[in-house]
């Protein structure tokens, strides 16, 4: 059989390694590893990449520890707005949702959008009005409440600053399938005290989340600066014209962005197997089971 | 003094040659020579290219002839949403809206959200409350209402069936300036018929618009295929990492997306001058001052 690969982050929006608890430390290292045996599980049994991601993702999402789904940062109007992207890298196929208050898993959303919709992206009310159309499910504002975003939401409105933990949050996957063929996917609840209707870079293919048939990406970091660098589509480019390593390519773009002063990370991998998790700042929530079905996991430079 | 360009297009969104009265060929052309004059204008008197393609696009946006600002196409609720995108390629910085209905120039709000705003991509009403905090010109949704446009929602609906007029317009424009450095901007109304929410690939900063040190791109064309193939920015790419010439990159992507069945064309310049106007189908829209300032005007293959 030929090997499969799944790399997940939950955002790069770690506290200060001397902030973290050892339970904390835990229970991140935890849902990261039950989220990688979930997705694995679906390549190992012969599924696709596709159905890996959006597993994988929507179990973050799930998640109240990660900005995502629930758990999701707040506006600064004290909203949730999440935005979610999935990608097939053999038909390059994708769907995208932004600015959504009412779907519970944004990345299934996207699915629906790419597989049900002649559009790739939705945004704001034409999405919620999708969602129902297609019977997604969609809960209450509340559902997405946790009393940890909401302080961090007060704390930023008091003091004008957020933290890292307030600004990188995102959740994402990729995964190699038996069949050689990629994907990636991610989803966020953004940045928080985000104006409404801001579109970071989770939901704009090429700069959050892509995948071809050669190289597979999600991010997570500043949006705006994802964004102006396409840095998903820019690493996937790296790769098939200059011919880098991904690991390469993925250092040399977020060596860009960390020129910036800006942090984030991401995950990639391709379809010969390889696969990176990089970042710039203090950490990153990640894991991966590798070709040769080792499991890391990790949130700070070990 | 150094040399500059500018180079636009008013979509790919043209009807067949044997259906163009000598008349209407002639109103297109003409206005295609006055934004390319008023733009070149600001280029020689040391204008930046930021300056010049927004210019160019307002005054695209202004024309009734082109599918963007007024004599944009409707959504299927028989609205009219607005999407646009502008690029500093020295910098990076961009700005872009979607789904926005009072903007009267949607280009200029792009720019707005670029400088005045700590995002890049504002969507929707977030938008528009945006537009009216900054003072930007608003207009009644009537403004943007053209018999024509209206008739091809009619037809589209009736028949269940778009024209390729109704498909590809978009505006844009990519500029060179004295200083050596690039810009991009894209404005349209989408596709006849769309769904409420739907983001095309003009506002997707790497798809329908991208402008970096070396490249500038302006896409025109079924939007949903640009966004996938990331056409704005792996013409870029192809040109940095894989050393082709702008007219090869740019043939090269537009016959990935054709063979796909898939209409569309791209506006392009690097920062050493070299141009390209490049499309499949039927026309294109188009016109260049090239650095020998000589103007050249086109629509159909000639």
């Amino acid at each position: 059989m030929r090997k499969c690969v799944l790399v997940i982050h939950g955002g790069a929006g770690v506290v200060p390694r001397q902030e973290m608890t050892a339970a904390d430390a835990e229970a991140y290292r935890e849902a990261l590893a039950s989220v990688l045996g979930l997705g694995f599980r679906i390549l190992s049994d012969g599924g696709t990449s596709l159905d890996a991601v959006q597993a994988a993702v929507e179990a973050l999402e799930d998640c109240p520890l990660f900005n995502a789904g629930r758990g999701a940062v707040f506006t600064n109007a004290g909203t949730h707005e999440l935005d979610a992207a999935i990608m097939n890298g053999r038909t390059l196929e994708a769907g995208a949702v932004t600015g959504v208050k009412h779907a519970k898993n944004p990345v299934g959303l996207a699915r629906l959008v790419m597989e049900r919709s002649p559009h790739v992206m939705l945004a704001g009310e034409g999405a919620e009005a999708f969602a129902k159309q297609e019977g997604a499910a969609l809960v209450p504002q509340d559902y997405f409440y946790t009393e940890r975003r909401w302080a961090s939401l007060q704390r930023a409105k008091r003091v004008g600053e957020r933290t890292a933990a307030d600004e990188h949050g995102t959740v994402g996957a990729v995964a190699l399938d038996v069949y050689g063929d990629l994907a990636a996917a991610t989803s966020t609840g953004g940045i928080t005290g985000k104006w409404p209707g801001r579109v970071g870079d989770t939901p704009v293919i090429g700069a959050g989340t892509y995948a071809n048939q050669r190289c597979a990406v999600s991010a997570t970091g500043h949006g705006e600066y994802f964004i102006r660098y396409a840095v998903a589509h820019d690493i996937c480019a790296r790769v098939e014209y200059k011919g880098q390593a991904v690991a390469d390519a993925a250092a040399d773009v977020m060596a860009r962005l960390s020129g910036e002063g800006v942090e984030g990370g991401v995950v990639a991998v391709t379809n010969a197997g390889d696969f990176s998790m990089t970042f710039t700042g203090e950490g990153m929530f990640r894991g991966a089971i590798g070709p040769n079905g080792v499991m890391t996991i990790g949130i700070y430079h070990e």
